[in-house]
């Protein structure tokens, strides 16, 4: 199975496309989608919903995974990042993909296999798990992996 | 100018369009879009884009305008209003239409003279406004006359 795992941000949406049998996993694709600050917030949206249905038309994976949407830090920053996964939510409905959605603890537990794990650990197991040369450069494309691999082992389990 | 105003909700989201010369205004169509709490909340995004997209091509507005969001109650509703506004975004970018946002503060100022207006006084002073035999049923469809009502007179009033 293919699954494309989402990391939405306002300045950087990461993304990873992963092929699993939900133990090996095998990376397709990753990066980040960068909008520009200065252009209006609807066109950044646009410009993140156009480039995640390329994504999707060009590598189509079954399904893609986003992480759940929560109040972390400051409020405004929480509201944008919301709208953002709006938009890529939208996306995914409209390709008919299986959507999965796991909270941060949920993500770490399953990549590190401890929820409170840091960033850095998260991005090395990332490649251990993805078997790259080295880490990949793009945090945002680490965490889009790490919730696609989520989603995979979380999908075998359901489904034992 | 032709308007088109959202109200965005999980469950009702209300919408207006309405004809202006920015002083007077006609209503040309209103109503809610009500969505299915039992489906998938990516489904219920898809939906909501699906008649929003269909109300743009149907009435052709040149501009939409929707409250700014904002944290109110509920931490968790106010993240579920944002993911639905992330999508109408998308939708209002996508169509190319003219775009603005206002806070209620703005918005009932604009339509009431009084920035602390009840919900009731909005209504009534939607349906003076726009020449109504009576008050539109759907409180959501109210609150969408005003936000386009309310980009209707900004916009003349920074344009003078």
């Amino acid at each position: 199975m293919r699954i494309l795992g989402i990391d939405c941000g306002t300045r950087f949406t990461g993304y990873g496309i992963v092929d699993t049998d939900g133990r090996a996993h095998r990376m397709v694709a990753a990066g980040a989608i960068e909008t520009c600050a200065k252009d209006p917030f609807p066109s950044r949206l646009a410009c993140i919903a156009g480039e995640l249905r390329e994504l999707i038309r060009r590598h189509a994976p079954q399904a893609a995974a986003v992480e759940e949407v929560f109040y972390a830090v400051n409020v405004n920053t929480a509201l944008k990042l919301a709208q953002v996964r709006g938009a890529a939510l939208l996306v995914i409905a409209e390709a008919g993909l299986e959507f999965g959605e796991y909270s941060p603890l949920e993500i770490k537990t399953s990549v590190v296999g401890y929820g409170r794990a840091e960033k850095r650990q998260v991005q090395t197991m990332v490649r251990s798990l993805l078997h790259l040369d080295r880490e990949l450069a793009s945090e945002d494309a680490a965490d889009a992996c790490a919730v696609a691999i989520c989603h995979a082992t979380r999908r075998t389990e359901t489904s034992r």
